[in-house]
């Protein structure tokens, strides 16, 4: 054990299944006692505090008292339902302890900083249990309105501002340093890295992801006499659309539909309103739509031939972004500096990292995790990887808050 | 208007949703307010009430108090979520009228009346908010356990008992009269009675069902980058099974898959967990029986092919049950007599009255509704087909509470 090791297992703890995954779900009483500890821990590396209005955190260490910009590092601590303990808070905690370590190396070596650091926790990355994701991230680059983050709701109703208000984390700072440069590191949640033998994954970009939210309409009736014909089945159609999503993949996509609602959702009534997300994903957004072309006029014949219309609800669509090259570069320079083996790869799915930058020079990192598995209690990063990805995030940050 | 009318009109308040529909689901605070307005209807009439500890409730008017025998009419006041005015109420408040009405003959008759009669209302007969349906009745007649019946859980995790006791509706008292007759009137919620043109159904029995709820299990992982190959998508399965059900149904059978619950139903997460609650109906068991040999194991391979498992959580067959014979030769005797017309027919759906005859002989009457609709805010009966089900309710009962 270590100290990284110690610190993603003191975290595990909360919101911890008994399958040894965790819950965590946004603004949750466990995210908060996640996010008190990371105060707690911040506080005693001597790092300042400040919360803004969606709730990120911001831990400040102070290098550089002359200069108004900061580097940031960081990642997020809530997880989805069936989460695994690495997802988020490994970038979160790596960064704590880089923090801790170049603000040694920066009192050793006094004038060698000329900026400041500072160890973000993004609210509501996962998208979890408020839609869309990278919600606090978005808001701090400005691409999602404040009040349009506040007023997202979950299942029950309950609004993320509310949330965040009765978990005591819904801040009045803002950030007041001028972020130069966003660094991100991350278990890679998929097979590549692992399959390679690869320590590090420098990330060049993302796929193209199209978000369908899709709403059947057909009519509640009862499921005993109601004769078949006359049934207006929404359910159905939906059942239709999930497998035809198969039927529309072109070589390489990804797809999925992983979140349905459906009213009244009682034994006895035919469902009269079905509303499903799915998501097409491939490396080019050309591929993307065109599957998406394919798709909707294909679900919206099979559900009218039953009777039932079909609306797309939301219909957002996440470029594929790519990441500052100044920034791999540089993680390419020291992974060989430290004599790390390293690749440049694509992340298939998003994080705070695609968000960030759309105002600031980001820079991902990757490093392998068993099976490529994640969102599953059995996600695992070997320590010795959990390892590699910390020694290159901490020189690297060094070298940016370093840098001319 | 009439007194019926008024009745249904002011019951209707109850849990009224925006579309002209009710939401009344058992021992909510709408169930609570209807429960509350039938004992007051009850009182005023000068019945007695008693409820028992599974929530039903017995209003008593005391024809003949020498006699420990009773004939219950009754229906329930529960609604789907998606219900209508009419199903269920109907049955409760034209047996508090015909109660009403024979209270007064039996006094204007001294020494007719030889039994008793009670007005009941059964506790979720809809089996909307707890599974499974008829609950109260079944309770009555000793199918299902007292016990089993209170700790039955809604989708919230709070039990049937608990949700009884927090509207007052858990009551200790005794049906203290030995039920010797069965009576409902219901409307029809199928096209039939309408399309004949008849006032009167004398249902015969009901069509053998089966429910099936099956259990999907795949395995959680990231909708992004896991490989397309190694997805063991539970919902995928769901979907396929949802649609192989049409595909096995015989000529005149009826089917549905009309309640699903997706784990952990986020956006990011291949769905680890589904449940599908199903239905096959056909008038013949063995149809019934032999649809659902084709069903399971054709799903079965559907999701072994993509990794998911299935497992039977639920098959609950409902047989082709009869009703009393005599009782039917009565109400066609009323019929005749008042001039309205009556065909004999089946119920496709359950009703209470089939669980009674468990152990009472039973009797049930349908009137038209249009255009067979039910469980759907436009279910609609005309004033002249309720009147004609009350005035064969009420003659029907005279002669059941005067019988030799």
């Amino acid at each position: 054990m270590n100290d990284l090791d110690d610190l993603i297992a003191a975290f595990a703890t909360f919101g911890a299944t008994p399958d040894g995954g965790v819950c965590r779900l946004t603004a949750t009483p466990e995210d908060k006692a996640a996010r008190d500890r990371f105060a707690h821990e911040a506080a005693r590396r001597g790092l300042s505090m400040r919360i803004d209005a969606i709730g990120n955190m911001f831990a400040i260490a102070q290098l550089a008292p002359e200069s108004d910009q900061a580097v940031i590092v960081g990642s997020h601590l809530d997880s989805q339902p069936t989460g695994g303990r690495y997802d988020g808070p490994y970038g979160v905690l790596a960064g704590l302890l880089a923090a801790e370590a170049i603000g040694a190396r920066a009192a050793a070596e006094p004038g060698k900083a000329r900026r400041n650091l500072v160890v973000a926790n993004w609210t509501n990355e996962e998208g979890a249990r408020f839609q869309p994701s990278l919600t606090g991230s978005s808001v701090h680059v400005g691409a999602l309105p404040l009040e349009t983050a506040l007023d997202l709701a979950d299942l029950s109703g309950i609004t993320l501002g509310e949330a965040l208000g009765a978990i005591g984390y819904r801040g009045t700072d803002e950030l007041d340093l001028t972020p130069v440069r966003y660094v991100e590191l991350h278990i890679e949640q998929g097979p590549i890295l692992e399959a390679a033998g690869t320590a590090i994954g420098i990330v060049s970009g993302a796929w193209a992801t199209r978000k369908l939210s899709v709403v059947f309409q057909g009519d509640a009736s009862h499921t005993g006499p109601t004769p078949m014909p006359r049934r207006r089945d929404a359910l159905r159609a939906a059942a239709r659309a999930i497998e035809a999503l198969h039927d529309v993949l072109d070589e390489g996509a990804h797809a999925s539909a992983a979140r349905i609602s459906v009213y009244p959702n009682s034994p006895n009534v035919v469902p009269a309103r079905v509303q499903v997300w799915f998501e097409l994903r491939h490396e080019q957004q050309e591929v993307v739509d065109a599957m998406a072309e394919r798709f909707l006029p294909r679900i919206a014949a099979a559900a009218e031939a039953i009777g039932v219309t079909t609306a797309v609800a939301v219909d957002e669509r996440r470029g594929p972004a790519r990441l500052d090259p100044d920034g791999m570069a540089l993680v390419q320079r020291v992974a060989a500096d430290l004599g790390v083996s390293a690749q440049v790869m694509k992340t298939v799915t998003g994080h705070d990292a695609l968000a960030l930058q759309k105002r600031v020079p980001a820079t991902l990192i990757f490093v392998p995790c068993r099976d490529g598995l994640s969102h599953n209690a059995a996600e695992y990063a070997a320590p010795s990887a959990l390892a590699n990805g910390l020694a290159v995030l901490t020189e690297t940050l060094w070298r940016m808050v370093t840098a001319p």
